[in-house]
């Protein structure tokens, strides 16, 4: 390799998620044999990006506009709050077109390990912002892991004798799924939720 | 998703070859989330590096100056000549420290199905370059495929009758392969090719 500018090129590039050494080597490569019809363009784009995106002052969402788009739109019911970890969470959960309701993003989980307590997330922000009438109801949605369960839990306590429904995200078998490649604990789950057919 | 900037940045993020449209929104989010520490320093690589860094009219490198690094270098053997299929391989080929001689970068093999003829490679711009006294030896390194042994054929026959040795990779099994891992054809071409010990 030549050339301090395609080394620092490639360091950078090995930070994104998903690319390692090698593989930032070979973007790097595609990066400069393409200039017209990617470098530069990515150029803009991250520089439009720089500039334009911020976070949601209320929901925590990367938005060009603040509030975001899905805070300020009318169409979407403002008293039905989903929390999610992050915003990586809320476009899955956009992607299926199915909720309707408005975000709540924690920026994390709790983790005595991490070190990460209810300050760190802002949880005092969350509860000041879910009161009745204004809220009716909050779906805890995050992972589906001992530190998100456990953020779920620390938050529902919290929000208990408030008069709003709380609820979590149903755990089962997931779609497509068979069961000898599922672990004990999803099986386990499924079987202790099961449903009549 | 929300932002039409985020839209493109995405899309352009999964032209990257290692990232599909999934691991193009990782990565967006990761940069995004990290402004000062990735995006904005990745944003200045990229401008750099388009404005600093060129192909070497010499030898087809990429680098910062023109002639490249290695074509300037003085302590590097003129005579020696490895011809490769792109500027990956030449990194690939600095990567071992064990060739210091200088490169021909063709930019692709010559290829009937593609419609890649010798024209598309400038090998005629090869050939111009490749004479003696100034060249002494050709190192035929493009890939052990069909291609690319079409093209390293071809061009020692171009080269053939010019006092110039020609010569290609050794074929054979690989650092740490293992014979029940390797296809047929390597097995065929190390057995063919062995040596004395």
């Amino acid at each position: 390799m030549s050339g301090s500018e395609i080394e620092r090129l490639i360091q950078l590039l090995a930070r994104l998620p998903g690319l390692g050494p090698r593989s930032a080597r070979r973007a790097a490569l595609h990066l400069l044999e393409r200039r017209d019809a990617l470098l530069e363009p990515l150029t803009r784009a991250l520089t439009q990006a720089a500039e334009s995106i911020h976070r949601c002052g209320r929901c925590g969402n990367l938005d060009s506009s603040d509030p975001c788009a899905i805070c300020s739109d009318p169409a979407r019911d403002a008293g039905l709050l989903c929390i999610v970890e992050d915003v990586a969470d809320l476009w899955a959960m956009e992607r299926t077109h199915l909720f309707r309701g408005r975000y709540h993003v924690l920026g994390g989980v709790l983790s005595a390990l991490d070190g990460v307590g209810p300050e760190d997330l802002g949880i005092e922000r969350l509860l000041a912002r879910a009161r009745p009438p204004e809220i009716r109801e909050v779906i805890l949605a995050t992972g589906a892991t001992v530190d998100g369960q456990t953020t779920a839990h620390y938050i529902a306590q919290r929000l208990a004798g408030r008069g709003i429904t709380v609820s979590g995200l149903a755990q089962g078998v997931p779609m497509g799924g068979e069961l000898d490649f599922l672990d004990d604990g999803t099986i386990g789950a499924a079987l202790a939720a099961r449903r009549p057919l």
